[in-house]
């Protein structure tokens, strides 16, 4: 079973470069989480509206994954924070060891909150650990209610669920407390916040649980 | 480099079992494609409208992929067609292999149109033939209007681009235009759909399309 070795070594070199990863995150009391969902939830506008309303008190850094283009970096840009986009030319989720390549691009020391967000992928980015904090999977209402059933690995390791575009509940036949259980069901302790991060609404409770974290981790 | 060479072995003892596949498509005149999406694009849906507005003239059966659950299938079974769900447990996509194991299912003798519904997720099904005739990638408008160029291998070897989830245009910031400029800029030849999958609105070129392509491949 040469197939499955080769990945077992593939997975156990990642987790030795996200332990260094971790290491570094840690030592400078920087609060790191791996951003994750389906193409097109909302991960981006998230990060827009999240860096908008924290930026004048906290610290934040970003990096960018995607197969392609560097859209997303340029639309963090705006916000004058430090930001690298990685380009996976076709690979279907970011691991340890592009993490840290990109790591010099950033000085830790003077910074608190680290976000990656990962490649839009509801599947792969599961299976590699970046030496995050923590990891945070979001749906959005037109998705559909069944994918932490139908995706039960994205959501067993992760600490927090967003549930986003609840402005466009009404259109869809998504049910918020279907997702919640089902979600609940898989990662018990996993802390869920609704919001639309289009109008904004629910977001504060995000933002408040988010500088708590960083609060925590931070030796500053 | 292991690990390069056992993806392209990998890579070729599935190009192997999907030309294998392929012959017996052909042989029996079934006209079959590959549905792919992001998670929640409305693949489901749109078979279910297809099934119900083609099977009373077109004979077909449909193979279901996703990690976990029969709820796909499920859906499917409601309109007394074959069917068969496969459950990948944790993989990012089907491969022939999968699709070998499970053709014993269907008499393809009595079928005219198969089509297998890939598991959720742009990026990995891409590189993965089944033994298709034509690859149908679907994108909805609440998810973004810039998945074709974060995405390009996806639509690369597409026949075929629907736009799904028109009915919620208005709500977003979805530019169809610019998908379809994209899309084109990919792959040139590209035949692409606008429709709402929950309304119907924009379907009946779709079904007048999948029954031409029916009637070539068949020899019944």
């Amino acid at each position: 079973m040469t197939k499955v070795k080769v990945f077992a070594n593939i997975l156990k070199a990642n987790d030795t470069l996200a332990q260094k990863n971790k290491k570094l995150f840690r030592s400078n009391g920087v609060y790191t989480i791996n951003l994750m969902s389906s193409p097109g939830s909302g991960k981006t506008t998230l990060l827009e509206r999240t860096i908008a309303a924290l930026k004048d008190d906290v610290k934040i850094a970003v990096l960018e994954g995607d197969l392609q283009t560097a859209n997303d970096a340029n639309r963090i840009k705006k916000f004058n924070i430090p930001v690298t986009q990685i380009n996976t030319d076709g690979a279907c989720h970011l691991d340890a060891n592009m993490i840290d390549n990109a790591l010099d691009f950033y000085d830790f020391s003077s910074l608190e909150l680290f976000v990656i967000e990962n490649v839009g992928n509801l599947v792969c980015p599961a299976g590699f650990d970046l030496g995050e904090d923590d990891r945070v999977v979001m749906v959005s209402t037109p998705e559909g209610d069944d994918k932490p059933i139908k995706y039960p690995v994205m959501f067993r390791k992760a600490a927090v669920l967003i549930i986003n575009k609840i402005d466009m509940l009404s259109f869809t036949n998504f049910d918020v407390s279907k997702v919640k259980k089902d979600a609940i069901k898989i990662k018990p302790d996993i802390k869920i916040f609704e919001m639309s991060c289009k109008t904004g609404e629910g977001m504060d409770d995000w933002y408040k649980w988010l500088r708590e974290q960083v609060k925590k981790k931070s030796n500053k």
